[in-house]
């Protein structure tokens, strides 16, 4: 194979900009040679700019029959991830999922079955990860340099979005059609980047509010709060509904703290550990020596043709992926954990029970008396996600 | 009166400082005239210090008959605070007492009675009331700039203390001798500033450890939610654990946010309101014009010197205090929740039952087994509180 000839499902938002990243070249190692949607506009567009050497299909199971492709994006909404991930894994297909991995566990549980029983590679559309400010803290983190971890806190409250985003797709922001709101649609990123880097908390307490700032049925606004195994400590604070909104990330251990905030990193290094000096120091007040780092983060930061290139990469020559497939489900738990937390006001830990989470969420969908007033228009989402 | 004649009860840390600061001057229409302590030691620093212009009384009752003063500055430790404010306005004296204003608000709301029917001064030691950074983010809320108020997340984890500092005094961090740690110690000013700022919250969900860093009984590592009336929410994370630890306060508001760090305050102000903003806007993604402001913030931070001479000019001129004594019920007043919400791991609204506050905290004091491996060291504050 000199060439992964890739077939898209789902060209919304997301994968029409996928669609023409490929097309403009930008995956050297890959061409686009189908798209799959429901939604005759969206193939009248995909004909109107790519002509008759991308093949469209409107079934998804003509699409996977047609073996026009060595490997599948899968772009749909997210209830569909799992789904269709495991339709294309066994049909052979090298697999590449928009994140959420899913909207609920126990779904992308399955998906995880299937992908480890398969010989190909499956990654998720985890953008973030390839950003060298969270690499580096990563490092910070796994080398030791910040010692034991103590706490973190990251406070995104950045994802503004006004009403007219929610009233773009009648999918939007229903539990019905994604499940949740800003964790679902705006987070999973940083919700992945939280425990690629810091690890799993043990349990979460959040606080939501749903159609705080906006009218829809799901959250706009949340709070929660982790433990870790360790005894460390965690928040994560997200709206859709606060401008002009803050991206900070507060880490501190034992020998210092790291800000990553406007895409810098800085550590306040001590000279010795906290621990250390807590024990040594006979003072009654004083703190140990610290310096302030300006750590470099060099590298650019190449997002989603990082990621399909290092997808693209790792089907013809086996590297290994800075995203895979399965480790969708690690955000994705905290991420219900939070939900299930705000739904029945206690302490959630984790591993939770799946099946309370699928019932709490499947009553949400049965009793939705949501009627969006809605234009259906496909949105630019160039540099957004 | 030309000069108002203070006697201090309490020559420990901040007595101490507030003694020197009198006699040095500094409080230019006051005089020191007498101070009292059950510490002998620290008599005799008062008569090397001082000579026999100031009278020395080892007894609360013998230094409160003397009328060798027209006010009292109450420095004792916190349980101590309330009954002798109410002892010092029976007596007829003008009150400034040390914060917090006690240990649990039931105590509190005693000395409020006999303040309010007092024609006396009665003030205490809020003196970041002072500082001009969060003067000014207080007119900027109450002048409306900042519109309806959303989110308020208050990182106080530069309390750092080492475990010498804790066994400088047999009576610090113990349920007995301050009835809790970095709440009632170190905090009292933060949370006073939040609610002189933004207003009390409606109910408080608190997560606490206890010894977690130091070996003392009481919290040294608190995360709390709040919610307010309005619907926002806020944050307070606190700890004396962590180095060089964050002294950041973001509020953000429907016309915009402003942040506090460093003794700087700068104000991202929407050119129109984000409520107005997600109304009218029609383009999906957007966001409302955002100014980035730097704020003045003239003026010295006065402090404890600031605070004795407002004080001061109040018993002489009746000017209005910056921080009436009555006020200190409030800061307490979250404080106290916060314990009771951890203690219960549950919810606590606000108002609460004050009883089932004492009853918890009495049961800590009495099923204390801690034991303290203690050097009392009188500890150089200057600079510290």
């Amino acid at each position: 194979m000199e060439k992964v000839r890739i077939g898209i499902i789902g060209i919304g938002g997301m994968g029409t900009s996928h669609a023409k990243n490929i097309v403009a070249g930008k995956v050297p190692n890959a061409e686009l040679t189908a798209v799959c949607d429901i939604n005759a506009e969206r193939l009248e567009w995909a004909k109107q700019s790519f002509g008759d050497r991308v093949q469209r299909f409107d079934q998804a199971d003509a699409f996977f029959q047609s073996q026009a492709f060595d490997a599948v994006l899968v772009a749909t909404t997210h209830y569909d991830h799992p789904g269709l991930a495991i339709q294309a894994l066994n049909y052979g297909y090298h697999t590449l999922i928009e994140k959420p991995a899913g909207v609920y566990t126990k779904a992308v549980r399955e998906m995880n079955e299937v992908a480890q029983q398969s010989d190909k590679v499956f990654a998720i559309m985890y953008n973030q990860r390839t950003n060298p400010v969270y690499q580096k803290l990563k490092d910070l983190i796994d080398s030791g340099e910040l010692g034991d971890l103590k706490r973190s806190i990251w406070i995104i409250t950045n994802w503004y979005r006004p009403q007219s985003y929610y009233d773009a797709g009648g999918w939007r922001a229903t539990w019905s059609g994604e499940g949740g709101g800003v964790l679902l649609n705006q987070d999973p990123h940083q919700l992945d980047l939280w425990q690629w880097m810091y690890g799993m908390p043990k349990r979460v307490r959040a606080f939501m509010s749903f159609g705080k700032y906006h009218n829809i049925e799901v959250e706009d606004d949340v709070t929660a709060y982790v433990e870790y195994e360790n005894g460390a400590t965690g928040l994560f604070v997200t709206t859709t509904g606060e401008a002009p909104g803050t991206n900070r990330l507060e880490v501190s251990g034992d020998r210092g703290k790291v800000v990553i905030e406007d895409d810098k990193l800085t550590f306040w290094r001590l000279r010795v550990s906290e621990r250390e000096f807590n024990r040594e120091f006979k003072g009654g007040f004083g703190s140990p020596e610290c310096w302030k780092c300006e750590i470099p983060t060099p590298g650019d930061n190449s997002q989603h043709i990082g990621i399909m290139n290092d997808w693209v990469n790792a089907i013809l020559h086996g590297t290994k992926l800075i995203a895979p497939g399965v480790e969708g489900i690690k955000g994705l738990t905290i991420s219900n954990a939070m939900h299930l937390s705000a739904w029945t006001d206690s302490w959630v830990d984790i591993p939770f029970d799946e099946d309370l989470f699928y019932e709490k969420l499947k009553e949400r969908i049965d009793q939705s008396t949501f009627k969006k007033n809605v234009h259906n228009v496909t949105l630019d989402v160039s540099g957004t996600h």
